[in-house]
């Protein structure tokens, strides 16, 4: 048995997750006290004086900060007016797909409520399918609950944030920059612990019930992570529609046909494509990664239950994936320190620098901290389930495991960052070519994208290999909880980009000088880089994630090998290979309709508001904000429905054998789909940035803002929206969600699945 | 044994070859009777008054004769001399490849020059291993010398043609159709009969030595596959950078900046563009469907010589694949009189009509083709390999198996056509989304592209489980030929595009009016839709032909189960599926990096070349052609070694359980790949034909050329051209080819190959 107890292991993990709310708590507490509201001169005279101090020009201190906490507040309702109106759909969507999960998995067994004999310990008796059909459904609302909460804090906080951001650039870029990555902070630490102090709780209530029929238990708890997923689904889907429909429709009109600056308030989109920022890269991202996280423990602790573990009842050694993420919390804490007491940030080239540090130094500590969880929470040999058979783990062998998947991580990071950061050659290459116009921006962005993959893919290959050969699935899917083990400082380096976003546009908004929004448009870049990495965090931890879940499929549905030169599972490869198309296809198109359709009434309005373009009168911001939210919503349905149906069409009509192949065509093209447009979307986005800031002598060649190419690259930026923030990142969903629940209905589609073949 | 006897099949497939190769000669001639040469007038008197009689106008016929021999020969010397130049290193790489084949597999048994115990047939002697290596390797060169042959003879019957369709349309778009089309059938014709012809006299060659191990025989014949594909890979990329390097040069300097007319003789790189679309659309198109067609019936013989057809030594059934061939010829030879004897093309609305009902008539014909060669060369009931195992199959089962390949062929035609034709709603959008500007216009086309990918994937998948399950591997090999089967009349209507492309260029460059031109572009933008259909089929027959090729492989190595959940396997499988990407952005950046080069030639011309844009000096075409040549050679070689060099690598390093999973992901997803960039291309294309043409009221509000919208479309236009042109066609041998070399080398893989794991 393993050095750690079970009582002590029951002890830390909750305190963990209460560590991390309370820093995220703290964190809070610091950027509240950056004032946004009208009365800020009168409570805090000392505060305003030295403001002023600071101030590098003349403007009305008080005026600016009240224009920015009135468009903050905009910003704010129209994010959470959404969020509540998308909220109000997925609750009907959550009742019925509940109600399914219910009636397929208690249909199992014709909704016996005997006790029947256990699928892997024969001689013992487990709780009726008919319980475990009960508790999935619940670990599924759970989980649901627990992710649509994840995005709504992140919202919350970054919508808070924004405003703070922007008045902290007037007294440096150091300020701001502290001041947006601890909201990013709060969030990543909340989402963190959150998820982990849920699924605890769960589990230790579900225990009450199930006793020592782990099994059971284990699988019902698979729900938690199908429920987190369905709601990541629609949150990228839906925020992602939003946002970009927003963003694509302001730029259209305001940069290309009326010639003013991004983020105008003149521009009748702008607050929606602000609102968009919120929804689609805070709250959408914070659902995904719940998901992945709830998801590759929710992967492994069902292998582990049907393992030496489960059966052993060793409770620590069972704990281990909630162990590492624990670790998680802490060493994410000693790393924010780094980035926010340690280190200063004081000019605009420390930004990025500060930022790639804290993955390194995660990085790094957490590796530590996986060597110490590995040998005290572990037995030193144990034996784990392979498809069949059973192989033979030590502990250190675990702790390679997720060291490799935290490393390729780390890689695919860097990567990524040298793939998307103005700083390095390929984006100065991708500016470059818009010297000859849009369309050969657009071949070398397209290009760019596509040898993007080719690292990352590699290093996911190489963490696969070693943790597939040393712990079988059990090791993929501690490999992909080591890539998030660092989840809290990934988010919090994710979400401070969508932060500086919106503190730029306030910053445009409020009429701030030249200089201020200089600072934030440099956060900004930053921000995109970053967000990009997150992005290649998210998609690489799908891949692993969705192996995982596809393992614990294979394991449940009692298949044996997943042989490709059978037809079965040939058809579903390839069939599965084309998902990731289709699911493009929908959102892109959705997303261009929608942009249309913003086009026209931002178009409407200049031709309409008399004084809207000289400013004397204000946009009606409403009425964009509403087809935003009517596009998203209605447009998030096919996708959806594509991504939900095709696991229950598959594994119904077509069976096990069928579904197994679909998984694995749609895991291993998608990830290369969602790689290449996240990439290519984030270095048009930077080569324009490139060619705006003028740093370089190169990038003062292709400028200035206005030049033929700087139009050629805003073209190669606006087509990049889409792929970057709503078809790329809404793939990693699409893997992981088909796979998860292709795990839940496994016991069904064991039972009754492959209809078709059987009438045949 | 079968009806047919040994005799008459030794007969009938050279007489069909024969045939085949007569009537392309006799369309020759009959495309030989149009006269461009200077002496038209004294030579055929009668005939010329007749022309004049039909002109519409008054234009010196005689003078411009002369004009279009002369540029006529301007591209043919163009493209004969970039061949030539491409072969000379084609011939040094083939010595050195074939040299490698030699040692490789001579290498498996150490040189030995003794008889051994067969693989298949244990009681039996075989021919030594080093035979099999000389063998394949004289298979090989044989492959690569009719590859070269059938892509030298369409490029010489292409620039014989072009000219001829524009002097043709002079007296009307039926004429000129006739023309196009006939010389499309020469090549298509020339092409089917000669790769059947060489084969089938290589089997008889070398049996004269192999006598009755058919096991050895057709073993090396599968070399020639691999020679056809590996000549094609250097046609298909070599050839496509080439064509769009020009194109997009000639486009950006002379559309763009320069605003005048595409095909204007002013356009330094306008001969270069001529010349880029026969080799790269005629003469890399006709190396590749060569290969697939030898490397589908390779892949048949193989796996029927293992079989019970081999060990009974049934040559009738065992020439099978030949005798389909065979059949396929005489019934596009029929199929090709409904377009040029029986319906006659009256105007320009009967040109699309008359290419698909070429399509469906050959399809039709060819079922009842298949019925007869089935039931007379086939024994009623007989027993096929299956990975280790042996199936029963009756011979109506093959029927149906290649009877399923040909109709989704069909299928996949049918659908090309809806979404790259303007005549339909897919088109019709992504013209209408340009409305907004360039960028909706790429996403949108992008979203076209990535739906389009839909019903093609799942007629191959139904396709792939039919065939598979009736007749295993076999089945799949059969149904790549039934895809390829009206190969003739596939070639045809695919060649007729660049010919009438070339036509146009050439009507425009010797100044001939509004009229021809507007003939020559309504048989453009059909030529358009068909070389988009042509694509279709290359990809849907290369998706087949690899799973073919890749069951073969795996019976050769000895692989008994590919199965995903070993690490080994999914490694691949993942590597595999990022290798499309690897490889398009490697062509895509040549293409963007080629295209560079000739934007400043060009331009520099047009500073440089007193009174060239007045028209008073002519261009110095031949620096453009260079820049085009050089450029081409130069990066072919890097996608040219990752395609050669892959298996060799995973099959030595990692083994053949890797290779096979690098070959099944490469294939499932870069299926998917070439098809939706194949698509998106030509849609852009006809989206900007679609403007231009005018010819509904919605075209009309989005035109003339020169407007807004028309702009975005010519920027839609530039990026497909590397999509649909050179990175998406590419990918079919990227998938075929690794696969048929896996075949090749896979005794060596099997006995000497993962070194890595073995050190490990």
């Amino acid at each position: 048995m393993a050095i750690m107890s079970e009582t002590l292991t029951q002890i830390l993990i909750p305190v963990a997750a209460l560590v991390g709310i309370g820093f995220a708590l703290l964190q809070w507490f610091l950027v509240s006290q950056v004032k946004v509201s009208g009365d800020v001169g009168v409570n805090n005279g000392i505060c305003t004086e030295k403001l002023i101090e600071d101030e590098e020009e003349n403007v009305d201190s008080h005026a600016v900060t009240i224009k920015c906490a009135e468009i903050q507040n905009a910003i704010a309702v129209g994010a959470t007016s959404f969020l509540f109106t998308e909220y109000k759909y997925l609750s009907i969507f959550t009742v019925i797909f509940g109600a399914i999960i219910f009636l397929f998995l208690g249909s199992v067994k014709g909704f016996s409520t005997e006790s029947e004999t256990c699928t892997y310990s024969k001689d013992k008796l487990c709780k009726p399918a008919l319980a475990n059909a009960v508790f999935t459904t619940v670990a599924f609302l759970l989980g649901a609950l627990t992710s649509v909460l994840s995005g709504f804090l992140g919202m919350k906080i970054a919508t808070y944030a924004n405003a703070r951001t922007t008045l902290e650039a007037r007294k440096g870029v150091g300020k701001a920059f502290i001041t947006a990555f601890r909201s990013g902070a709060v969030m990543g630490f909340l989402l963190a612990a959150n998820g982990l102090l849920v699924l605890y709780v769960s589990i230790t209530l579900f225990r009450l019930y199930y006793g020592d029929d782990w099994e059971g238990l284990y699988e019902s708890i698979t729900g938690y992570g199908l429920g987190g997923s369905s709601m990541a689904l629609f949150g990228r889907v839906g925020g992602g529609i939003y946002t970009k429909a927003a963003d694509v429709g302001a730029d259209l009109v305001g940069k290309v046909e009326r010639n003013i600056p991004e983020d105008d308030p003149r521009n009748p989109a702008v607050i929606a494509d602000n609102v968009g920022d919120n929804v689609g890269d805070i709250a959408g991202m914070g659902s995904d990664l719940f998901g992945s996280y709830a998801e590759s423990t929710c992967a492994a602790l069902f292998i582990a239950s049907i393992s030496s573990f489960g059966i052993n009842h060793d409770f620590s050694a069972m704990s281990y994936p909630l162990i590492i993420s624990s670790m998680g919390i802490v060493v994410c804490l000693i790393t924010t320190l780094f980035a926010t007491d340690i280190f200063e940030v004081k000019g605009v080239s420390e930004i990025e620098p500060s930022l790639k540090r804290q993955l390194l130094i995660s990085t790094i500590l957490m590796t530590a901290g996986i060597a110490v969880v590995s040998f005290v929470s572990l037995p030193s040999e144990f034996t784990l389930y392979n498809a069949g058979t059973v192989k033979i783990v030590k502990n250190w062998h675990l702790f390679f495991c997720v060291s490799v998947g935290l490393w390729a991580g780390l890689v695919i990071g860097y990567i990524t960052e040298y793939y998307t950061s103005n700083a390095y050659s390929p984006v100065q290459d991708v500016a470059d070519s818009c010297r000859t116009g849009a369309a050969t921006n657009v071949i070398f962005g397209l290009a760019l994208g596509y040898k993007s993959v080719i690292i990352p893919i590699f290093a996911i290959a190489v963490a696969i290999y070693v943790s597939f050969s040393l712990a079988a699935m059990y090791g993929i899917a501690v490999a992909a909880l080591g890539m998030l083990s660092t989840i809290a400082t990934g988010l919090a380096i994710d979400a401070y980009g969508p932060i500086s976003d919106n503190a730029g546009g306030i910053a445009e908004m409020a009429g701030m000088s030249h200089k201020i929004r200089e600072r934030t448009d440099a956060l900004d870049a930053a921000g995109n880089t970053t967000a990009a990495i997150g992005k290649g965090f998210a998609i690489g931890s799908a891949a692993l994630v969705s192996l995982a879940l596809f393992g614990a499929f294979v394991s449940r549905a009692g298949i044996k090998a997943v042989d490709v030169l059978t037809p079965k599972v040939f058809i579903g490869l390839i069939v599965g290979a084309m998902l990731p198309y289709w699911f493009s296809a929908m959102t892109m198109k959705s997303v261009g309709s929608a942009a249309l359709k913003m086009v026209e009434e931002v178009r409407r309005q200049f031709n309409t508001i008399p004084g809207l373009m000289e400013g004397r009168t204000k946009p009606d911001y409403a009425t964009c904000v509403k087809i935003s939210t009517d596009a998203s919503l209605k447009e998030m349905v096919p996708p959806g429905a594509l991504v939900i149906l095709t696991p229950l069409i598959a594994g119904t009509f077509f069976g096990v054998a069928t579904l197994a192949g679909v998984l694995a065509g749609s895991l291993v093209s998608g990830v290369q789909v969602a790689i290449s447009a996240s990439n290519t979307g984030g270095a048009w986005d930077n080569a324009k940035k490139y060619i705006e800031a003028g740093a370089s002598e190169h990038a003062r060649l292709l400028g200035p803002k206005g030049s033929d190419p700087h139009k050629a690259a805003v073209i190669g930026d606006t087509i990049g929206d889409p792929l970057k923030d709503t078809s790329g990142p809404s793939l990693n969903i699409l893997i992981k969600l088909m796979a998860v629940e292709s795990l839940v209905f496994a016991p069904f589609f064991a039972t009754h699945g492959g209809l078709l073949f059987k009438w045949l």
